[in-house]
């Protein structure tokens, strides 16, 4: 078996950490903006070839251990009827929602067949394990709220606290949306889902308990047969909650924890990370190789460790910064 | 001795736990609005009479247990050659530096005679301890190269893993002028001292170490005799860290923790926080009582515990929400 899914089950034993980047087909990769010439970020993911294409670039670039399918939590928006656009520099555009009722449910497998024929296409080609994923109801709630990237989110920390029970439907409804998405995508063939709350990091501990955590056990209980890992900005301070989650999942942890000191908490949960997309960024090559040195010294040995970054690679990242990265932990024999 | 001195001692133990807010003196009070129709914010802040003042203004009106010196951790930047002023709507605004020369010395106690000034008309008429504060070097440092507020800190961190050398003698000066800006204000009486570290959440785990903590921990040194309190955004995940400092400090946590939780791992320190200031803002009077009356389940018969938010109270927050939390604190007779 692989390293990825030995790992995810905590039986990587006797060979180097698997890695993977999120967001690792991305502007970081020249391959990928001499497509985004030709197409559309949305033209991109809801192509079944160009998804395969673009989710098979970096694998064939830098050998990850795993690919991730190309595409966008937000794209599900569609199926509840929103409209969602990508602007360049600003990222995505949605006309923010007013109340629950303004959403529609389509079916989603059928409103998302591209992402499923991706799926499909990838799996006749692909020689390592696909993740597939979808964003967890309180990262897409803020979306439809926010109507975009926002600071601090605080339209929906507003709609949040004035109306938990109205709020607690659109999680609801995106939850249901969420579960027959991940449906799909196991039955196209995944390996494996990752699921996103990316502003979880917003909450306060009784409030991601309720409107986070709570509908991450839902989901997640909902499939108990492929590995699940999940994803918070905000992990470095729940991860205890995180690892509650029944049946456990594997915990993608931010920047700003030291594995060592979370692996110490948490002897047998799978540990995804965490180094600061900003080192990947900014540091020189040596730095690079120091700080993933650091990182694979603390986690030595350690059959449970998926190495990664905190957080989703920068598109202006050097790609000798993903080389250094990557090389240095393929020398790393445990 | 008051609650607010015998809390951070771990020594108030009959009593309710004592409160206060962090920006208490602010926008969401009408006499301070008031006076800002007649005052710029930095005219408010460089006028002792005002500075006194302004920072009465909450303890008379809803009692708080501390007053904390009406200023803002960027008034000390002039003292370093740069040139700031605050924008309504943008807060505040600094032309960005480039290098480290570009910085000069002037003596900080002198320059800042206003606040001296301030601090001791208020030792005349104050009831209540005084608390008085300083940025900590990460953060003031990301200003002086932000040039304001930002969302994530890009240049700063660019700086500081480009360049780590130059980013060290920088917080260096910012640290010398520190301490002399806090040594000037013991010397003018105040009871206790805050740190604030704003922006130490951005940092990696490594990172918090070498370019926050080190210097946190320069500067608590330097006052072994006075009680301080560490604000850090980012607490609930440096705490462990933050209660190394020596000599022991307080630690003012953001809202992310569980306050009973970060109690079990540090028995004796003294806790301050740590309520959402967006439960403040945006609930109602019922909810507000019972996040409180929650928090203050958690903290029980805590001799060590001051009850305020996980960071400043916000410009609109409605005024009747601010009554409930004293209200709710004032009857929770331990």
């Amino acid at each position: 078996m692989d390293l990825f899914l030995k790992a995810m089950k905590g039986e990587n034993k006797k060979s180097r950490p698997p890695i993977w980047l999120m967001r690792q087909a991305g502007r970081y990769m020249p391959e990928y903006r001499t497509l985004r010439e030709k197409y559309s970020f949305m033209g991109l993911c809801k192509h079944p070839e160009l998804i395969a294409e673009v989710t098979e670039l970096p694998i064939k670039r830098f050998g990850f251990d795993a690919a991730i399918v190309f595409s966008d939590i937000l794209l599900i928006t569609e199926t509840l009827g929103c409209e969602l656009h990508f602007e360049e520099g600003r990222g995505p555009v949605i006309t923010p929602i007013e109340s629950v009722d303004s959403l529609v449910h389509h079916p989603v497998v059928p409103s998302m067949q591209f992402v499923m024929d991706g799926i499909r296409l990838l799996k006749e080609r692909l020689q390592v394990p696909l993740i597939g994923f979808a964003g967890a109801p309180f990262t897409v709630a803020s979306y439809l709220i926010e109507g975009g990237v926002s600071r601090d989110l605080k339209k929906t920390k507003r709609w949040m606290i004035e109306n938990p029970e109205s709020f607690h439907q659109l999680l609801q409804v995106i939850k249901r949306a969420t579960i027959e998405y991940i449906q799909g995508q196991i039955e196209a063939g995944v390996d494996c889902i990752q699921l996103f709350d990316s502003w979880a990091h917003v909450l306060s501990w009784n409030h991601f308990e309720e409107f986070s955590f709570r509908y991450l056990q839902d989901i997640v209980s909902e499939f108990k047969k492929i590995p699940i890992i999940v994803f918070c900005r905000g992990s470095s301070f729940f991860y205890e909650k995180l690892a509650q989650l029944e049946p456990q999942v594997a915990i993608s942890l931010d920047w700003h924890c030291d594995m060592a000191h979370i692996r110490k908490k948490l002897p047998k949960t799978t540990l995804q990370g965490n180094l600061d997309p900003d080192i990947l960024l900014a540091a020189s090559r040596e730095q690079v190789v120091q700080e993933v040195d650091l990182l694979l010294e603390k986690m030595k040995d350690d059959p449970a460790f998926i190495c990664n970054l905190g957080h989703g690679i920068l598109p202006t990242t050097p790609e000798e910064n993903v080389y250094a990265l990557i090389e240095t932990v393929h020398k790393n024999k445990i």
